[in-house]
């Protein structure tokens, strides 16, 4: 393993302490680094919240929420109780100029004036404006603060100006962390290590062999007890918008001079450019969007989107998209790009389908070939080839999968991706936060698509819970001849 | 599985029927045929040789050969008893032209004139043309017979024209079925798969990608009891000129237009005739030349090949040669070919080096990637990728072997390599079998290497029993900073 270091003391001031995103992925998280030796003994976590609750009462929330998300052979006591010691409360309303900063200014003050400052919002993101301005008001903010911002950033272009905006009066791009968890995953930095350091696959890593690329994120879970937030947001919004936009960045960016933060982002950006805007002309044949209706998933019957949220909605709980990449590299090659709730499994993964070979050697033309990056729901990397079937005496072939798992050293689980991104705002590593005007150009490409759903252009499907989605989306393939991956022989 | 189809009714005539290749190959590979239902009732198999035997004297060898060389689970009574009706003997001198070549004929005419019969000389190939001029002057040879020859075609130029001039003088060349059996090996056919059925191989199938590639036939076993027929071929002759060309020209050939056999042998005589000459001048840098010494196999104490022949010689068990295709698709690329006995392991593979990316973004250069095509101990393909190292928080790289085995459907084992070389024979395929000007033109390549070393222009190494090699191979690699595949992290 990797030498494990000690990043600098550290405050990290989470606004919505006492939310499920602070109990279930940035509490374990801390502690997790901190298990492994990387959290110095004065650091310190400063949960603020608007509960009403003292020190000792956070504390046992947060020891609560370490027996729930920790597993037991990671969690020793002794290390808990190290961690609780890190821990102090405020209670805050952060959008009230008036509420008791004064108390958080107080603990700030004891440590140097010089410490890495880290806030994290962990809150509703209209929130993040006020929550800076009275930071600022209450000379908080300083060369070393940072600011860690929660997605989603707006729901559209104006509301994520008017937040970037906000955010932006008082603290400086470069103090402005967004966080997009899928980027702390290992698979999907690994698409750089695939593409940069393997000269056969940067060979290959253009229109002139790849046919079309899917990246797909679909999940068995539906809305459940969510439904109501959810169906402010909805599969576009809640995926697509960051999560796999960002994915495709990785796979369609043209070869960075360095993987220096800006560097990379600004690499990223020029994908996000480059894609081809969807119009009121083109987005019933470029889009698919649905909702899921009663069904089986893991052999359950479970409820329909409508019955869990109990009225009408035109919110969508799958999303697919035929995106094109106007650049020379990517001339002709659709990207398509959905997401899904209550699907019939839990997969990430990238797929990228290279075009048949033109021979006539074989008989008939040999499958194209296949390389699947896969995120979930284990790690690794698969390249389908075409080989010689071994038989009697034919000369036929058949594909063969070359396979690797990714895995950590010493079989280690992964680290929850939220660990690495959470350190790295510490050690003032951008990288992988995403740059304001990438979250612009996303927008940029994604609201025309939202206003025309919203405008019902594209007529909302439905699938059953446990399938794979719509019928009509082999439709937005069948087009070019191409088939999902799970629809692939 | 495909199809199994009976072939044509044949007659297979064997000359060395009692010698080791008929027992241990020839006989179970056409078991295993009739076994699968490939062999129609009345085929008949008839075995000469000059041991005055009769036929229930040669049935009784055939018994005895099938239950020591087939397994258990495939050899049944009723099979073998079929198989065995299959049979007749001739005692017979090939070479004598007074011999009982009146029974032969006897037997053969009870069959209709167009039957299709295979004359397999599994004897010395000096004798070749003696037996093709007695089956002439008999009126045994009609435009339905073909011969099999089973290598060495020779042991030089002369000699190999000399047994061709003879066989031709009866067959022409569309009768003349050379035999390599490596060219009926699974994974040495599947080269052409992997190289025209997958674009993504095709694609970076030229200097511009690859490094360098090595072929390698070793094994564990030494001479043992054949030391003194050893001493006169050597490692050379035995494995490099023959089986390991073959399989360089079906790396190095360019793509053939179609799989007919003399398309595929014309583009595989295009590389034979593209090899670099190696002369007086580079002979001794080009090649090694050793024999085992004394030492450990699989943890058992074997002799130097010196001590089991006994005397003094100048015959090598171990071969490496670095050989240049000069041809635009392979400028500057190295073939390295090498053979061992008493090596430490058993292993035939062809390990296709690519270049290392040029890139600057993960720190050290990443190494390049590699393709194993594994032909023994286990077939399938490997393809050695850098992805990055899961870890903490750094942006390592390390290497990931993306990996297949190739089996037969339903878990059976391969055929072996002389299964579908015999029957191709009997349809008429040649297309895994070697042309004239094929083995010409790889007794030019290889006879300047063999008249060097006879004159001891480069020095005979030795290498301890057990071991990869001697030490100086190395050294022909390292040239161009290259190493042995098992050398390499």
């Amino acid at each position: 393993m990797e030498h494990v270091q000690q990043v600098e003391p550290f405050d990290y001031v989470i606004f919505g302490a006492t939310g499920d995103l602070t109990m279930r992925k940035l509490l374990p998280a801390l502690y997790n680094r901190l298990r492994i030796g990387q959290i110095p003994d004065d650091a310190r976590i400063i949960g603020t919240a608007r509960t009403d609750i003292d020190r000792d009462g956070y504390v046992a929330r947060a020891k609560e929420a370490l027996e729930r998300f920790i597993p037991d052979d990671v969690r020793s006591p002794v290390l808990v109780d190290r961690f609780l010691g890190l821990l102090h409360y405020v209670t805050l309303d952060g959008t009230k100029a008036d509420s008791e900063w004064s108390a958080l200014s107080s603990i700030l003050s004891e440590a140097p004036a010089d410490r890495i400052r880290v806030y994290y919002f962990a809150t509703a993101p209209q929130l993040y404006g006020r929550i800076c301005e009275n930071l600022h008001s209450h000379n908080l903010v300083s060369q070393h603060s940072r600011v860690v911002l929660e997605k989603p950033i707006g729901t559209d272009m104006a509301t994520a100006t008017a937040i970037n905006d906000g955010v932006g009066q008082y603290f400086p791009e470069n103090q402005v962390y967004r966080i997009d968890h899928y980027l702390g995953k290992e698979t999907v930095q690994n698409v750089l290590a695939l593409r940069f350091a393997n000269p056969i696959m940067n060979a290959v890593w253009s229109a002139e062999q790849i046919e079309s690329v899917q990246i797909t994120a679909a999940e068995t879970v539906g809305v459940e007890g969510r439904a109501s937030y959810y169906d402010t947001s909805g599969a576009m919004r809640d995926m697509i918008q960051n999560h796999l936009l960002q994915v495709l960045c990785l796979v369609a960016m043209e070869a960075p001079d360095s993987l220096e933060a800006d560097t990379v982002r600004n690499a990223k950006l020029a994908v996000l450019n480059a894609l081809r805007p969807i119009t009121d002309e083109t987005v019933a044949s470029e889009t698919v969007r649905a909702q899921y209706t009663a069904g089986v998933v893991g052999g359950q019957s479970v409820p329909g989107y409508l019955e869990e949220l109990g009225q009408p909605s035109n919110t969508e709980t799958y999303a697919a998209v035929r995106a094109w990449v106007d650049t020379p590299r990517w001339k002709g090659v659709p990207f398509y790009i959905r997401t899904a709730k209550r699907s019939a499994r839990k997969v990430s993964e990238i797929v990228i389908r290279f075009r048949a070979a033109p021979t006539a050697l074989f008989g008939a033309t040999p499958p194209g070939n296949r390389l699947v990056i896969r995120i979930q729901p284990n790690e690794g990397v698969e390249l389908q080839l075409n080989v010689k079937n071994p038989a009697l005496d034919a000369y036929t072939l058949r594909t063969a999968d070359l396979d690797t798992t990714i895995r950590m050293e010493g079989g280690l689980p992964f680290p929850d991706s939220y660990e690495r991104l959470l350190l790295d705002a510490v050690r003032g590593n951008p990288v992988l936060f995403i740059r304001r005007d990438e979250v612009e150009a996303a927008w940029r490409w994604a609201e025309p698509v939202l206003k025309a759903w919203s405008e019902n252009k594209v007529p909302m499907q439905t699938y059953s819970a446990g399938s794979y989605g719509p019928e009509k989306s082999a439709a937005l393939l069948a087009d070019k001849g191409d088939k999902w991956h799970e629809d692939m022989e």
